[in-house]
C-alpha cells in the first residue's frame, strides 16, 4: 500500500526499549539458488523458443529467463564475449516482471503519482568480460528480461549460470489443505507463496512495492502465518516496531520503516492504528506470550481513546478528512476512490472495541472489559440510528448517504447486524455499484459471509475472485484485482502495481480457519 | 580510434616472455580527490546558479557539477533524504560530459555504427539513504550531470561530499614552455593535460573511448611523454604488449587489450604495424635501453617484410582493400572517408624504412642498414615515378589520381621531396579539397612544414587548429576537430566522440622539440 496521507508536524516518540526488542528479533533470511525453467530469446525480433542463453546475442536481441514462479530475490549471471575481443562496454537493459504481461509493457512513460523508482528495471554497462554479474538490489520476479542495447559490431555476448537467489525469512514447507477441489488447492498454494515472498525482515506488504511494514496488512499476514509458517517472532518484531514509534499523541503510524534505522512513517490511518488491537490479541491467542501483551496493551488501548476523540457525544465518528473540532483523520478501508468511508470507519471502531474487551479479558481487567462492552453497545446503537437507512434496508455513509459494499461488510464484522439479518443484507447489497478494489477488502467480504452464516458463499467468492486472478495469470496474488478492468491502478498506471501483495494471501487462512475441519 | 577492419581467422601467437615483461611494468596509478568548482542546478526548469547541492531536489530537477577541467576519474557523492522518510527508491540519471555542449545533447537516439555503450551515462536506483554512492566505472568528465528521475511526493534528496577521484599513472608536474605567447602556453597546458588523462596502465587513446592501446596513437604519445612526464617504462610496457601478441604471420596488431588478460585485437593496419619501428627507435634514443631494443628489433624489421609483400616488383604498394595477389591490407592514415590511401601508405612505408636504417645503426648492423638504404632509394624512385603528377606538380593517389593533403604530407615526411620543393608543394596544395579530419593527421601536417623548413607555418597552423579547439571550448584536445563542421564524426553521431584523445596532444612535443630552444 502507498498513500499520500502525510501528517504535517508528526513527531516520532521512540521507545528505545521496544525498538531494541524488535531489533533483537530480526529473523535469519534463507536463500535458495534457482535456475530458469525456460529461456526464450529473440534475435532480430525472431522468436527462438527454448534457445540456450549461451548463444551469441547482439544489439536489440532479447532474452527472457522464466524462473517458473514469482519470488523475491537477487539476479545474477555470468557473461562472456563471443567473436572478436570485447572492444566496447556491453550495455544491457534488465527488466524484472512478476507476471507475463509486464514483459511487453512500456513503462518509460509512466507518469502517475508514485515514484517511477518502483519500476523494476536497470541499465547496466559491463566494461570487461568474462564477468560474474550480481545485481545488488532485490527484485520480485518470475521473469528476468535482458535486452541487449548494444555490444559492438565485433562481438556478441552469451549468458551462463543465470540464477535467481530467492530470499525469505519463512522456513519449512506448509502442508497443503485437505480437499479434493484442485482449484482450492491451487488458490491455497498461491496464497502461501504470496505470504512467503512477503516474509522478509518484517512482513512486507509486497516484495516489489512498497517492501515495508503496514499495520493493516500485517494483521492479515499474521493470521495466515499462524496457520502456515508459524513464525510468531516475526509478528512479535512487528508489534514492537509499531508500538515503539508512535507520534507525539501516542498514535501508532500506519507504516514504519526499518532502514537506515527504524523510523515512523508520517502516514496515520485511523483504521490501521485500531488494528493494533486485533493483531495483539490474535498474537496472544496463538502464542500465549503474556509478557508481550502486557507490555503492549497500553499502546493498543490508547488507539481507541484517540479514535473516540473524533466521535460526537452519541459516538458517531466524523467524516474522513473533515474537521469536527479535533483535527482531521484519514483512514484506508479500500482503494476505491469513490468510497465514502465514514460508515465503515465507525464499524471498524466498533469491531476493535470488541478486541479491546478480549484484551481486557487476557489481562484479567474486568472493569475495563465492562467499560468497553458498554462503549460497544453505545456505538452499535448509534450506528444503527445514524447509518442504517430503513427504507432501503442498507447502511449508508456520509452526507450523500452512499451505499457501498465496504459499509455493509464492516457493519456485519462489527456485529451491528448479525445472522439472518446480516445474510439478507449481503444478498441485498452484493451488486452495489460502489464495489471493492483490493483483495484486502475482498477478504473482509468473504469473512462477512462466514460471519453471517453462509460459508459456502465465502468459498464461492474466493473461487471466483482469487481463482479469477489465477486464471488471469497470477502465480502470487496481486495488490489489486478488478475482474472488470485489467488496468485497475490507484497509481495512475499499472507499471507500479505490485503482483505479490500480502494482503491478498488470506485464502490460506480462511480455508484452515473456517473450512478445513469440515472436509 | 575505433575501426571495422577486423581480420577473419587472425590467430594470436602469444610470446609469454614478452607479456610477462609487459605485465611486470604495470604502473602505479595516482589518485586525486577533487571537488566541483561550480554547481548549477535547475529546479522545475528554473536555473539556480551557484546553488548549493545540499538543497532539496525532486522529480525532474537537474544538478550540474563542474569540476573545472576534464579528467579521467571516478564519481562519488553522499545522498540523503529531505522531508518525510524515504518511501520509494531514488531514481537518478547521471551523465558525464567532457565538454559543455554534451550537457544538453540527447544521446538516447544515437544510432551510429559503434556501440551506444560508449555514451557515458548511468541510471541508478538507491533503495536506502543516507548513502555514500561510489560509481564503480571510470569516466572522462569535466561535468557530472545528475537528473532526478524520481523521488516521491513525500521526500526530496540532497547531495553532499560530491567528488571526482581523478586517476592517472602520470606523476609529477611538467614545466610550462618558455614563451611570451599566452596562446601557445595554453595550448601546451591543454596538450599536457590531454596526455596525462590518457596515461593509465597503458597509453590509452582516450579515457572516454576506446580506453585502450593503439600503435599509431602510442607513437605520438611516447614522443610527448619523452618531453614531459618521462615515464619511459610505460612506453616499454606498450612495446612488449605489441611485440608479445602478433598474429600467425608475425604482424603486430593495430590495437591490443589489457583485460581480462592481454589480448590481440583482430584489427590490423599496415601503417600502424610499421610504426612499431619509429616507436622502438625513439624509445632507444630517449632511454639508451639497448636490451629492449635488441629483443624487439626482429619484430620491428618483420613489419617491413610483411608490408613489402603487398608491393610489386617496382616497389609500389597495392591500393588499400584491393587484392594484388597477396591478400588485402588496410591502413588508417586519417578518418576522412573520401581519402584514397595508396600514396600515403607508400610514403609511410618509405618513412619507416628510414627508421629501419636507424635501428640497424643502433644494433651495429651495417649490412642491414645498407640494404634498407638501397630499399629506401628504390621505393623513393618508384614513388616519384608513379605517384608524382608532373603536370599538376602534386602527388596523386589511386586510380582516380586523387589529390589529398595526406599524400603530400607523408611524401614530404618520407623525404621523397625535400626542402624548397617540399615547401612549394605544401604551399601549392594547402587548400586541397581532400582535407584532414583528425588532429593525428594535423600533427603530421605541422611536422611536414617543419621538415620542409618553415617552422613558422607549423606554429601558425598549431595556433589556428589547436587554438581553434580551445576557442571552441576544449579543455583537453579532441579526437576530431573540423573547424568547418562541429558535428564531424566518423561514427554516425557526436555522442560517441572522444574529447580527450592522446593523438591530439602533440603540440607539447612539437614546441619542445622544434621551438623552445629558439625562444
Amino acid at each position: 500500500m502507498a498513500t499520500d496521507w502525510a501528517v504535517e508536524k508528526a513527531v516520532m516518540v521512540k521507545n528505545e526499549e521496544f525498538i531494541q526488542k524488535a531489533e533483537a528479533l530480526i529473523p535469519k533470511l534463507y536463500h535458495k539458488e534457482e535456475v530458469p525453467v525456460e529461456i526464450i530469446s529473440y534475435k532480430a525480433e525472431q522468436k527462438i523458443a527454448n534457445e540456450k542463453a549461451n548463444a551469441g546475442f547482439g544489439k536489440d536481441d532479447k532474452i527472457i529467463f522464466d524462473f517458473g514462479h514469482n519470488h523475491a530475490g537477487y539476479f545474477q549471471f555470468h557473461i562472456k564475449c563471443v567473436g572478436s575481443p570485447q572492444d566496447a562496454p556491453v550495455f544491457l537493459h534488465i527488466k524484472f516482471c512478476e507476471i507475463e504481461r509486464e514483459i511487453d509493457e512500456d513503462c518509460q512513460n509512466y507518469s502517475g503519482w508514485i515514484s517511477k523508482g518502483w519500476i523494476q528495471e536497470e541499465w547496466i554497462h559491463i566494461d570487461e568480460t568474462p564477468r560474474h554479474v550480481k545485481l545488488e538490489r532485490r527484485y520480485a520476479f518470475r521473469y528476468a528480461v535482458i535486452t541487449v542495447i548494444d555490444t559492438s559490431q565485433k562481438f556478441e555476448i552469451s549468458f551462463n549460470e543465470v540464477k535467481r537467489v530467492s530470499v525469505s525469512s519463512a522456513y519449512g514447507t506448509v502442508s497443503p489443505i485437505q480437499t479434493m477441489d484442485e482449484q482450492l488447492k491451487e488458490i491455497d498454494e498461491v496464497s502461501v507463496r504470496t505470504l512467503k515472498n512477503c516474509m522478509q525482515t518484517v512482513f512486507e506488504d509486497g516484495p516489489k512495492r512498497d517492501r515495508r511494514l503496514w499495520l493493516g496488512d500485517v494483521r492479515l499476514q499474521a493470521l495466515v502465518n499462524y496457520q502456515t509458517f508459524r513464525q510468531q517472532d516475526l509478528v512479535k518484531r512487528c508489534l514492537y516496531l509499531f508500538a515503539g514509534m508512535p507520534n507525539q499523541e501516542g498514535m501508532i503510524p500506519a507504516c514504519v520503516f526499518e532502514k537506515p534505522v527504524p523510523l515512523m512513517d508520517d502516514t496515520f490511518l485511523l483504521d490501521y492504528a485500531l488494528f493494533f488491537l486485533p493483531v495483539l490479541v490474535e498474537y496472544y491467542e496463538n502464542t500465549g506470550d503474556r509478557e508481550t501483551v502486557e507490555e503492549l496493551a497500553p499502546s493498543a488501548f490508547h488507539q481507541i481513546e484517540l479514535a473516540l476523540a473524533y466521535t460526537d457525544e452519541q459516538g458517531i465518528i466524523c467524516e474522513e478528512g473533515v474537521n469536527c473540532g479535533n483535527g482531521i483523520y484519514h483512514c484506508f478501508i479500500d482503494w476505491n476512490e469513490q468510497l465514502e468511508k465514514q460508515c465503515a470507519m465507525e464499524a471498524v471502531l466498533i469491531y476493535t472495541v470488541g478486541y479491546a474487551q478480549k484484551l481486557c479479558k487476557i489481562l484479567g481487567d474486568y472493569v475495563g472489559r465492562k467499560a468497553y462492552k458498554s462503549l460497544e453497545e453505545k456505538l452499535k446503537q448509534a450506528a444503527r440510528q445514524i447509518f442504517w437507512e430503513d427504507e432501503k434496508q442498507v447502511f449508508v455513509s456520509g452526507k450523500e448517504r452512499q451505499v457501498s459494499l465496504a459499509s455493509q461488510v464492516w457493519m456485519i464484522l462489527a456485529g451491528v447486524v448479525e445472522q439472518e439479518e446480516a445474510l439478507k443484507l449481503l444478498e441485498r447489497t452484493k451488486n452495489t455499484l460502489i464495489t471493492m478494489i483490493t483483495p484486502y477488502m475482498h477478504h473482509f467480504y468473504a469473512e462477512a459471509w462466514i460471519r453471517a452464516g453462509n460459508p459456502e458463499k465465502a468459498l464461492n467468492h474466493i473461487k471466483q475472485y482469487w481463482g479469477g486472478m489465477i486464471k488471469a495469470g497470477a502465480d502470487t496474488f496481486w495488490e489489486l484485482y478488478n475482474p472488470d478492468n485489467e488496468n485497475e491502478s490507484p497509481y495512475g498506471g499499472v507499471c507500479v502495481n505490485s503482483y505479490c501483495h500480502a494482503w491478498s494471501c488470506t485464502p490460506a487462512y480462511l480455508f484452515r480457519e473456517y473450512f478445513e475441519a469440515e472436509k
